[in-house]
C-alpha cells in the first residue's frame, strides 16, 4: 500500500542522518532514546495516525462541531480518538514524566507530530492547546496550580485553551477589554468576552481550563497592564474535585472555511458575575507569560501548516503515479501514461518535494535546538541555540505555512478536476492550512518579528549565528565535487541575504522605516528561501557521502535528495535574487500612494 | 455605500479613457453604442449585479444544489434571478438581434461580464456554458437547427451546456468512449457516460440543450475521430414543440469545494437506448468546432476568475479603510487606526490593485480585439487581432486565474481571522475562485498552449504582433520624462522576453523538447507578467496625459495609476527578471529525476 502523511524513509533521513538524534541518547535526561526507541515511536505514532486518525479526518469535516444552546459536539468518532490518544500518554511528549509527560527529544517527537497533525490536524488542535495551557501553568503556576492542573491536562483528562483575541482585539492584544477584579480571597472575578477560541467548548473532556489574558482593574492601557489567568470551565477544589459552573459560556461557534473539526468558540465571561480565576504568573505581566505559550504555539503552527503540505504532498505523488491520462509528449504512440511522465506535473511535484524536505529538516532542526539546550551544560552554546530557535521561529510559522499553502494548492492542481471535487482529499487540505497563515500571528505580522525584534536581537549576533550555521554546511559540500556548482548558488544566496539583512535593518532605523516595513514580509520570504537552500544543501551533502555503496532501494532517494537541491538552486534561487532585487532599491510606492487611491 | 464588485471609475477609464470604444459607434454594427449607452449599459449591468445577484451568491453556496432521484434543484433564488437576467437580454449580449442578441461590442459587454460574474459566479455558469452552446450551433448548425434551437438558447427559454468529460478522458479529451451509431433517419444515438458537466440538469428552464462529444462507429481513434453532436433533454418537434424525454440521465452531482450554486452532474446518456443527437457540423470534425467554443470559454473563465479578484480586492480595499487595529508604526501615541494604514496591508493592497487593474485591461482589450476584427473589412488587421486574441487567450485564462487565485488568497489575509470565517465574503471567493485554475484546460495545458502552438504560430509572426503593440505603447510612454524609470523597465522585460521566448521555441524544437516543457508554466508567468507592465504602463501612460487639468477628485485616480505601474515595474518585474534566468538556464532536474525518487 501507498504510504500516506509522510515518507517514513525521509523522516529516517533527518533524524538519524541528517541530525544523528541518537546521540541525545547519552545524556541521562534522554537516556532511553536510542535509535530503536525512536524508530518505535515513530512507527506507533504513524500506526496511530494512519489507522485511527486518518479515518475521523473526513468525518470531521464534513460534519463538524455542533452548537445548540451553549454546548458543542465534536464529531463522534473523535471522543474515542482522544481517549486513544491520551492512553498513549502522547499529548506531553516532551515534558517531565512526573506531570504525566514522556521526556521525549523535541527531535523525535517532531516526527510523531508530523504524522498525528498530517492525519487529522483539526482533532490535533485540542491537545495541541491543552499542552499549551499546560506548558503555562508549569512555568507560571505556583505549586497549588501545578497540583491542581497540570497533571490533568498533560494526560488529556482536562483539555486547554489560550483565550486572547477579542472583537476588538485581533492582532492588537493590547486593546483587550476583558477586566479582573480582585477578590478578599485572592482569586479574581473575570468579566468580558472573547472569540476565536479554539477547543472553547466541547463534549469530550468534564472540564476546560482557560488562561485568560484581562486587565485587571486600574491597571495600565495597552499590553502593559495585562495579566493572565487561570479560569476552569468548572470550578476545581483542593483536592482536584470539580466545583460548580464557573460562568463561562460559549455563545456560538464560527463558520469556517476548514478545520471544522475543530470548535471556534465565542465565550462570555462573567456575564453573571460568577466566574472566577486566579492569577497565573506576576500581574501585569501576562503578555510576557503568553509569549512563552506563543512562541512555542508558533512552531505547532509551523508543524500543522507543513504537515498538510506533506500529506497532500503524498497524495498528489500517489495520484500521478496512479492516474493514466494523455500520452508522453516525446512518445505518444505508446498511448495513455501516468500523469508523472508529463513535464509540467513533474514540475510541481518537484517543486513540492523539495519544499516539503527542507520544511521537514527545519522543522526536526528547531526541535532538536531545543534538544541541545535541554543537554548543555554550556550558558554560551544554550544561548546560541536559544538565540537560533528565536530567528527561526518567524520562518518556522510564517515562511513554512505560507509555502505549505501553496503546496496544497499544487497537490489540487496535479489531481485536475479531480482536485475540486471532496471526496477527494487534497481540496480539505488546502482548506484547513489556510489559517495557519493567520492564527498565532498573522504571517505579515511574524514578518514583523523577523525585522522589527528577531533581526536586531543582540546587535544581530543571532543572525549572524544564523548565517554561521549555512556557512558551515556550504564549507563542508564544498569538499564534494558533485555538489559544486549548487553549492556555489546557496553560497551566492547567503551573502545576498547578508547584504539585504543589512539593509533592512539599517533602513528600519532610518526615517524610512516605513518603507523597510513594507518589504518585511519579502525579507521573510528571501530569508526562508535561503533557509530551504541551506536545509536542502546539508540535506544533499549528507546524501552525497552516502551513495558509495549504498543499498540499491537507497540509490534513488539519495539521488532524490541531489535533484531537490539542483532544482531548488535552479529554478527558486534566481527568483530569490530577484525578490531581494526589490527589497534593496525598497521602492516607496506602498507607503507613498494615497488612501483615495484605492478605489476611485 | 462602498462600492462593490468593481471600481466603477477604473472602468469608465478603461472603456473611455484606455481603449475609446466610443470610436466603435462610427462603424454601422455598433452605431447605437455611443458613450452614453455604453454607460447606461455599465450602470444597468451594476445596478442589476449589486441588487439582485449578490443576495443571492451566498444562499447558492450555503444550500447549493441538490441531487434527488435524477432531478437537481437549484438554490430557490436563482429562478427568479434567471427570469430578470433573461428578461433584461443579457445572455447573448454581442450576438445578432436577430437570433436574441443585443449585438454589443465586446469591450462594452465585459464590463456588464464583470459585474454579473463578481456578484455571482456560480449562477452566471449556467448563462455563460447556454451562450456557449449557442455559439456552436450559430457556428456550425444547419438552418434546421439553428431555427430550432439558437433563439431558445440566446433568450435563456433553455440553457446549454459541454460534453466532454469522461472518468477516463479529461485532460486527454481524445480518450474518450461515448459512441454515436447512425440511425436510418440521419440522426445518431448516442450511448456513453460523461461527468463534470456544469449546468448537465436543473429545474430552471423546461429543456436542457447538450453539445456532446462522441465517436461514430468506426471512426478512428483519438481526436480525430470525435464528433459533435447536439443531444437535448427533451426531443424537440419540428415546430419547436417539445417531445419525449431523450434518455439523459443525471446521475449524481458533485460536493466541491466552491461553485455550490452551480450543478456539477454526471450524466448517462442512452442508458436504455433511447438518446437520439443530430450531427452538428462534420462527421470527425467535432474538436475543431468545440475548439471554437473552447477558445471563447477559456475567455470567460478567465473573466470568471478575475471577477473573484476584483470582487476581494473591492472587500478588502473597504475592510481596510474601516477596521481599526494597532497603532500607526510612527505614530504609536494615536491608539488604534484602520489597518490601511499598516505597511504590510498596503502591500497586499497594492499587489491586488495592479493586478486588477492590469487584468481588467488586459480582459476588456481582448474584447476589444474582437470588435476591431468585427468592424474592420482588412483582411491583414483582421488576421492580426485574431493572432492576438489567440495568443492572448491562455494569459487571459491561465496567468489571470493563477493571479486571480493569489488576490483572493490575499483578500483573506487582509482580513485576517475574519477572512477564514465564511460569514465574510471572501472564504467563498477564493474557493469559487480556485477552480478557474483547473477547468476548460488546466492552467498546466494552457502553458502548453502557450509554448507549443501559439509561439510558433506563422512562424512566430503572432509573438512579433504582440511585442510590436507592447513596444508601440513604450514608444508613447517614452514622451512622458515621469515615467522614465517606469518605462525603462518594461523595455528591458520586453527585450528579455524576447529573448526567452526564442531560447523556448528553440528547446522545444531541439531534443531537450521535454526541459522546455518543464518551463512551459513559468514562461507563461513570465508573459504574463510582461503583458501586465504592458497594461500598467498604458494606463499610467493615459492617467499621466489627463493629469493636468484633472477634475480633483479624479487626482487621486490618475496618481494611483502612476503608482500601480511605479509598484509593480519596482517590486514584481525584478521577480520576473529572476524567474527569466531559470527558465533561461533549463535545468533538466525535473526531466532527469527518477520516479523512484518522489517518495523513497
Amino acid at each position: 500500500m501507498a504510504q500516506l502523511i509522510a515518507d517514513r524513509r525521509d523522516i529516517e533521513f533527518v533524524l538519524h542522518e541528517q541530525l544523528n538524534v541518537e546521540q541525545l541518547s547519552k545524556n541521562d535526561i534522554f537516556a532511553e532514546f536510542n535509535k530503536k526507541t525512536v524508530d518505535m515511536i515513530v512507527s506507533e505514532a504513524r500506526n496511530l495516525a494512519v489507522k485511527e486518525m486518518i479515518p475521523t479526518w473526513k468525518e470531521g469535516d464534513e460534519n463538524g462541531c455542533v452548537f445548540d444552546a451553549g454546548k458543542v459536539s465534536v464529531p463522534a468518532s473523535f471522543h474515542r480518538l482522544f481517549e486513544i490518544y491520551n492512553a498513549g500518554e502522547w499529548l506531553a511528549m516532551n515534558e517531565k514524566p512526573e506531570w504525566g509527560g514522556q521526556g521525549m527529544p523535541r527531535s523525535v517527537s517532531s516526527a510523531a507530530s508530523e504524522y498525528f497533525n498530517g492525519a487529522n490536524y483539526p482533532f490535533m488542535m485540542y491537545s495541541g492547546l491543552t499542552h499549551g495551557a499546560g506548558k503555562l501553568v508549569e512555568e507560571f503556576g505556583t505549586d497549588e496550580q501545578k497540583n491542581i492542573f497540570l497533571k490533568n491536562l498533560y494526560t488529556g483528562k482536562w483539555t486547554g485553551t489560550m483565550l486572547l483575541t477579542e472583537a476588538g482585539a485581533g492582532s492588537d492584544v493590547g486593546a483587550l477589554e476583558t477586566t479582573a477584579k480582585k477578590n478578599d480571597d485572592g482569586t479574581y472575578s473575570i468579566s468580558g468576552s472573547k472569540i476565536f477560541i479554539s477547543g472553547g467548548e466541547h463534549d469530550m473532556t468534564e472540564n476546560i481550563i482557560h488562561p485568560v489574558l484581562a486587565r485587571i482593574e486600574g491597571a495600565p492601557a495597552g499590553t502593559k497592564g495585562i495579566s493572565l489567568f487561570l479560569v476552569p470551565k468548572f470550578r476545581v477544589n483542593k483536592d482536584g474535585s470539580l466545583g460548580a459552573f464557573n460562568d463561562v459560556v460559549c455563545t456560538g461557534i464560527e463558520h469556517k472555511m476548514g478545520i471544522h473539526g475543530n470548535s471556534t468558540c465565542s465565550l462570555t465571561l462573567g456575564g453573571k458575575g460568577e466566574c472566577i480565576g486566579t492569577l497565573l504568573g506576576e500581574e501585569n505581566k501576562g503578555m510576557k507569560a503568553m509569549f512563552v505559550m506563543m512562541n512555542e504555539a508558533r512552531l505547532l503552527v509551523g508543524m500543522q501548516g507543513y504537515s498538510c503540505a506533506t500529506t497532500a504532498y503524498m497524495y498528489a505523488v500517489n495520484y500521478a503515479k496512479e492516474r493514466i491520462q494523455g500520452a508522453n509528449l516525446i512518445k505518444p504512440q505508446n498511448g495513455g501514461v501516468p500523469i508523472i511522465q508529463h513535464p509540467d506535473v513533474r514540475r510541481q511535484l518537484l517543486i513540492m518535494k523539495s519544499y516539503v524536505e527542507a520544511m521537514r529538516s527545519l522543522l526536526y532542526f528547531v526541535g532538536y535546538c531545543n534538544d541541545i539546550i535541554a543537554v548543555s551544560d554550556d550558558q554560551a552554546t544554550r544561548d546560541k541555540y536559544q538565540g537560533l530557535i528565536e530567528i527561526l521561529t518567524p520562518v518556522a510559522k510564517g515562511y513554512v505555512t505560507d509555502r505549505a499553502f501553496e503546496v496544497c494548492n499544487h497537490a489540487i492542481q496535479v489531481y485536475g478536476g479531480y482536485g475540486f471535487i471532496e471526496e477527494y482529499p487534497v481540496a480539505q487540505l488546502m482548506r484547513d492550512c489556510r489559517i495557519t497563515m493567520i492564527y498565532e500571528g498573522t504571517n505579515g505580522i511574524q514578518a514583523m518579528d523577523l525585522l522589527g525584534r528577531k533581526l536586531g536581537m543582540k546587535k544581530g549576533q543571532v543572525f549572524m549565528d544564523l548565517m554561521g550555521e549555512i556557512q558551515n554546511t556550504i564549507k563542508t559540500a564544498k569538499e564534494l565535487p558533485t555538489l559544486a556548482a549548487a553549492t556555489e548558488k546557496v553560497e551566492t544566496a547567503l551573502n545576498k541575504l547578508g547584504e539585504v539583512a543589512m539593509h533592512m535593518g539599517k533602513t528600519a532605523m532610518s526615517d524610512k522605516v516605513l518603507n523597510a516595513f513594507a518589504f518585511a514580509h519579502p525579507f521573510l520570504e528571501v530569508t526562508g528561501d535561503v533557509i530551504m537552500a541551506w536545509m536542502l544543501l546539508w540535506r544533499a551533502n549528507t546524501a552525497a557521502t552516502k551513495l558509495d555503496g549504498a543499498k540499491k532501494k537507497d540509490i534513488p532517494f539519495y539521488e532524490g535528495q541531489m535533484k531537490s537541491l539542483e532544482y531548488f538552486t535552479s529554478c527558486v534561487l534566481p527568483v530569490t535574487f530577484g525578490k531581494m532585487d526589490a527589497i534593496k532599491a525598497t521602492n516607496g510606492a506602498m507607503i507613498e500612494i494615497s488612501e483615495d487611491s484605492f478605489i476611485g
